[in-house]
């Protein structure tokens, strides 16, 4: 009865994508519950999977919102 | 202090509907806030429920999205 | 495929227990998957529950730590 | 490492917003991480910080939606 | 940025084992920071994975413990 | 109404202690629920907070369970 829950900012991985498609979406659910299966020994139909979409603005990381810290990164790199 | 977390799809329950209504989400907080009070002598004051719907392309079982896991087990249905 | 999760501190709800027994964590089971059968049409086999016990001193209300809190809402009481 | 979700209403907190703005949603995430590392020495790097905006329907106090129980409780006050 | 929370029962897959073991653990880390990596390109070192083992009788499906509800559907099978 | 959830892996953050101390997760309770109270104006006694310790062995980073994450940057520092 495992329950796997994944969250991830609201963004497209590729240019042109404004979010996580429903394909890239499928992939994670097929991925993880297989995950499962191998280590665990957990049936398909026993696992739930529940992927949470975040926005950027409602996600922190070193103490500010991503995109702000993101930028400070790059601005730091050599 | 208890701490209800109610995750649910977000599709209606009956035709027309597109999601949870706000009467049933009213009858989910009234009835798992009572049960906390009966078994355990919660006082209705101290407990907080939220409810998280999910769409459906973000919620597994079964290795797939939900629902292409639905259509999946209505055809193997004897 | 509703997941409900009940956050409780570990104490006892009647004199001489120390935690939520495992028959008043059978009830709370068996409630919430009741009420989401009867509200929400959920098949009891589609519901999972998870009950997760927090010690008193990893509880906050009120800004302090849940006891220290109570004996101030008590010590106000007129 | 440490993950802070913080999970409120989405309401404003001031005449005219509907809801937490990105500069209350920056100084939540700054505080909360300067919380960690002043008291469990975490450097800001390594602490990921979630808010969570939930809506009023969604969300019971005292056993009823929470914008019901604050009529309620507005109209018990002496 | 992903978090990914892993909940299970607290019981070993293994004859002889009483919960999931710690290679057990680090197999599930590593496969589902891979997967965040191939499917939506998220670095290793931004991916945090948080695994919750969860007391057999604090896990409710089918409206029972789970140990219960396996009882019952082993009795049901043909 | 506020919950804020604050996850940590089960370890001392000074010599000598192998958890964090009441006391820190006390100021850590102080801390949050004024900063809820000085950002979104959300009176002290409507906010709920949860401390959760996870076992270093149940904490994911980098692919890796953390001890060892943390051993390989150590090594790789220059």
């Amino acid at each position: 009865m495992p329950i796997v829950t994944i969250q991830v900012t609201r963004e497209g991985t590729r240019p042109g994508n404004e979010s996580v498609t429903a394909e890239e979406k499928a992939r994670l659910i097929h991925g993880v519950s297989h995950l499962l299966l191998d280590v665990l020994n957990k049936p398909l139909e026993s696992t739930f999977v529940v992927i949470e979409e975040v926005n950027t603005e409602n996600w922190g990381w070193g103490g500010l919102p991503v995109e702000a810290y993101r930028r400070q990164r790059a601005a730091k790199a050599p």
